[in-house]
């Protein structure tokens, strides 16, 4: 009993291409774990988008002037905006610093999850000639175009590779509404549920519960998120055992609030 | 390297009055686990509040007439308004069903964090003298008057009998403003950060990351409530070794936006 996460050794810079699924099974190996029925792979959205060539240069982008009056207001590189602008469906709140957005996926976020600091495959040298080159030409990263579906593809690798049933959860760090700090949230699920909805379930006296609509893969995303830290250290992807529910389809859709019931836009 | 989370065995239904420390310590060695430096014990909010007696009996209650329109327009108990009335510093939103309020505590929540769900343990004889009159009565559980004090007790009684450095959370389930679902969140903090900051620590490829205020005891809490899992299994305390930053003394107020910071209220 109780929940076992091991981020797995020796996971190299992923590169625009690579097979995250072999990465993962040489991960596994090297960080001596059997995958069982039931395991988890948690990873970082980071190593996801890179794998899926999610890189732009902004210096091919041009800012429109709708982007050019919002980076005024924020603060920000014109051409950056005009990327979030093109990965959000609504601009939710602006201040200097700070754009939060509903991005295309259907999520409120800061600045629809593209940051200059996570671009640090950029480096590659498929991407570009030299480090001079990199810093000049300013390579962002956007979220994959669509999560559960890159999940759902890693999930498969792996469970033809080890013929266990497995779930593959990826996760981007989001900020909350009223609290300080970020924490891991699900944004791509395959293979275990989103929501856990114990409704009807008697607690120990026998009462029913109310508050039991438990969203057990962003709490999932969060102990992953902690898990994998710092980003200096370099652990973007975390093994997971003991997850407490039985695992099924899920997919992210299931954690997002309808817009109709959202009493905070 | 990792992180463990484990329920530990054995947990009484807790009565006012009882000793915390010395039920987890029974807990850890029906658990067979022996405390080391850096080990965490995590409690759900409901034993935390019940050993310390937190309980009250709508029957005693006189709901205001403010409390008497809020019951009409959200279609609960006024008895039960006027409770979460006098937990809250402010209302932010209602609709039938809801009332999300910023508790007196600081944070934003949905009822002050009061329930008729988690009242199991009113039907201690001494509360009250029978089952029936227990549902006549309709006992209520609030929050702890000061959880991060209740953490310190708590870390207090532990350390001086294991001569260990340890941490105590306190936790919760909270909705969020977009996303639906609960997860565990920090109510109640001794001996661990709050937040993490790590801005300035380089990344992988020598940048500096932007986003880098970690809510990890957020997380942490997040994690611990997905092994909690169904109020029906009973397990409301957690003991976690493998918390990736270092121990401190942190608190609550960590974690709450400020309100001039907020954006969305």
């Amino acid at each position: 009993m109780g929940l076992t996460l091991t981020p797995l050794a020796g996971i190299p810079l992923i590169q625009p291409g690579d097979d995250l699924a072999k990465i993962i099974l040489s991960g596994l190996d090297a960080t001596q774990i059997h995958l069982e029925d039931g395991d988890i792979l948690v990873l970082a959205q980071k190593i996801v988008s890179k794998a899926e060539g999610r890189l732009v240069n902004l210096a091919g982008v041009t800012a429109s002037p709708r982007a050019i009056e919002l980076a005024r207001n924020t603060e920000k590189d014109p051409r950056l905006v005009e990327v979030i602008l093109s990965e959000s469906n609504e601009v939710l709140r602006t201040r200097p610093g700070t754009i939060i957005v509903e991005h295309r996926l259907g999520f409120v976020c800061a600045s629809a999850g593209v940051d200059h600091s996570n671009v640090s495959l950029a480096l590659d040298p498929e991407i570009k000639g030299s480090a001079e080159e990199y810093f000049r030409e300013e390579w962002v990263l956007l979220l994959p175009v669509d999560p559960d579906a890159s999940a759902s593809l890693i999930r498969e690798g792996l469970e033809v590779a080890c013929g266990k049933r497995l779930g593959v959860l990826i996760i981007d760090s989001h900020g909350r509404a009223w609290r300080l700090g970020t924490v891991g949230v699900a944004i791509g699920i395959s293979g275990l549920p989103g929501l856990v909805d114990l409704r009807g379930t008697p607690d120990l006296a026998g009462y029913v519960l109310k508050i039991t609509l438990v969203a057990a893969a962003d709490e999932l995303a969060a102990a992953a998120s902690l898990v994998m830290g710092q980003a200096a250290e370099g652990t973007p992807i975390v093994h997971v055992r003991g997850f407490p529910y039985p695992l099924r389809e899920g997919n992210l859709n299931e954690l997002l609030r309808p817009r109709q019931e959202d009493m905070f836009r």
